[in-house]
């Protein structure tokens, strides 16, 4: 599990501009392996969050599950998963966030569709297939939305909940392509198609160079105007702090997005971590610390 | 836990007969023993699912608890807890299921008040006591459901949530008989005697013979029209694979239910499961994979 | 976690004065501790419980987290956690409650805001720190809800959950002060402010004396009529087993609260517990089991 801790600030809120940011989050993982080595694991996830600046908070999940099926270098995922954009199985589409709650990343500029693993229902079944050969790979994502009417539950005892919202059929398809120099820079591609949204790519240069870390997107596509573009840069201080700093510029956006962070490692899992940006002109901030158990 | 995966196919859907079948089952078990011996367990269980043919996945829970209480021969269960036709205890009501999500078994043309532990919450309280002598067995369930109105719950801030049906009080009381010979076969009945669906009954005879198991299970009731009648059969090829034939008849269907199955273990408490079926004259099919953990 | 069940009897009730009592809970806890020696803690709750009397039940959860962090006399927990008066850091609110329910506690006839951890949703978020130093302990609690329309949740696929109580702004301060003599004897109070409902403070006595262990609590505030007055009682009969006995009397009950209740250690972390008692004259009553896994 995970969780993280701390105050965020946002100046677009009317009222109540700094909140209490909390988030407890706990995966329960399930694996075997057949004898032939075909590994199987399957995930849900539990999580309690604050749920505005209005300082609720409140638990969700279990979520929709996910399974993954790994053997050798191809690995199958199913259910409630990552598609290839937000797999980062070949772009780095968030690259180095800012602030403990990565409240800016260089895709902020980006209306990329990528749609991952959560604690909530999934309307969707994602289906994802990677395989990795050398330092070249390959994936693959189908998910398709079948069309429902708005959702009533009905359990055992005749009881139903009703939720709102039908849902339009639609349909998925990306395809990622990557590669890693000896170098340790690695370029990839992702292509997408939805029929609700039309085309989508992106493209990704990202490396280390000593103490610095880089990441390049560059992506367009049907649903924005301006072709998108986001940098982001880490540089390690010392072994346990570095400093961050993130650009996204393009698409629908009137102003460019940018901003500075830094994280320090305070030992035993626990991140001490913070950043302020500017996010298509709105100025965010957070500090806080963030730990795993 | 418990997971399975795999495809299900079901000829009676108007669009999408195939569907990506999933589930993700944890129980989470809390077991302490008094200086007597008395051993005391609770469990609820946490789940995800696909909904329906439709794609859409969800999770569930924590259902109602269900406790038991086990000292020498005899075993109390209170709460969200199977009754007795349900449990196994006496008589096998399912058998030998067919497909990897058990989608035809041999009780098919029964309509027998059969209810047990699950992810949801729990309308009614059960009670079951079990005692076990020799090769003896008795068993006594009694499931009290309350009138209840329209439910709506309210939390600690004042938040409701409705749902919609009343509960109407019902009262049931089962008593279950079985022995078992010295050639391993069993024999067992249930009588259930329900306030809203009346009587029911359900002979079982089960056993083995070499590598053939068989389980045969007839009972009657008030809310069915004729006497139904279920065998299901397994025969294990080999120490890894295993094929299963069910079928069932009479009570309210017009047609014969029936299907083959097969099971193949990978090891690792993995399984590779499926079967085909005619089920009161739909055909239905799975594929899959199931595995603890 | 812990879990209990048993029989319990509430006067009060049209129909079905007797219920099947039950009750599961885990807490699921992530602790990290940094290098410099600062312990951080997060939890959440899942639970099942019986709805009331109409022997349903359900399970709710995972509620919102609370954290705590920690280090020497220090101590501030953040986020879904107890308030000063709620905590037990400097007054003993509760005392020696009656019955394996607690059905009946020393504070009965006092309407103090204690509010604390659970497996619900918060609508407020609360800030408390203690620092003890030897033999004295301060605590300070601030308790912000912010106004919040009705609570529409939408999830990742428009789905919406509409919850029917919007939330006014409310504050709340509270500070404890404590001391605990060399005897064993402690002394504390607790004032706390709110701007819904005034003023309140509660003193509390406590201490033992051989098998003797003895709580007394005073308490007025702006929303009770009379001053509240009451006192627990514990009497260690042997290693295993021991008695007690509870009063309550004044606020804005017309009657005194009494009742007496035993408890009984069966080893193993399971304790058999029960009770009678007259709660503003309404006569409650249980028996059961609790314990801890």
């Amino acid at each position: 599990g995970s969780a993280r801790l701390g105050l965020a600030y946002d100046e677009s809120q009317t009222d109540n501009e700094t909140r209490v940011e909390q988030r407890m989050r706990v995966n329960i993982t399930g694996i075997a392996e057949t004898d032939a080595g075909v590994k199987l694991e399957v995930r849900f996830r539990l999580e309690a969050n604050e749920d505005s600046h209005a300082n609720d908070i409140s638990g969700r999940g279990p979520g929709a599950a996910g399974f993954a099926a790994s053997f050798g270098g191809l690995r199958v995922d199913v259910g409630n998963v990552s598609n290839v954009l937000d797999s980062g199985d070949q772009v780095d589409y968030f690259g180095y966030g800012v602030g403990f709650t990565a409240f800016l990343e260089h895709n902020n500029a980006f209306n990329g569709p990528a749609t991952g693993f959560g604690a909530g229902d999934a309307d969707a079944t994602t289906i994802k297939a990677r395989y990795t050969v050398g330092d070249f790979s390959a994936s693959l994502s189908y998910k398709e939305t079948r069309a429902q009417a708005a959702v009533v539950t009905t359990d055992s005892n005749g009881d139903t909940t009703t939720t709102t919202a039908a849902v339009a059929a639609d349909d998925e398809m990306q395809l990622g392509l990557g590669y890693t120099f000896g170098s340790g820079m690695s370029v990839g591609a992702v292509y997408s198609d939805t029929d609700s949204s039309g085309d989508y790519w992106v493209i990704n240069l990202a490396g280390s160079a000593g103490a610095f870390g880089y990441s390049v997107i560059v992506g367009d596509g049907d649903n924005q105007t301006d072709t998108s573009i986001g940098a982001s840069l880490n540089y390690e201080v010392s072994s346990a702090t570095s400093i961050r700093a993130v650009v996204s510029d393009g698409g629908n956006n009137a102003d460019t997005s940018y901003g500075l962070g830094f994280r320090h490692g305070l030992g035993g899992g626990v991140t001490l971590a913070g950043g302020v940006g500017s996010l298509n002109d709105v100025t965010k901030a957070d500090l806080g610390v963030t730990f795993s158990f």
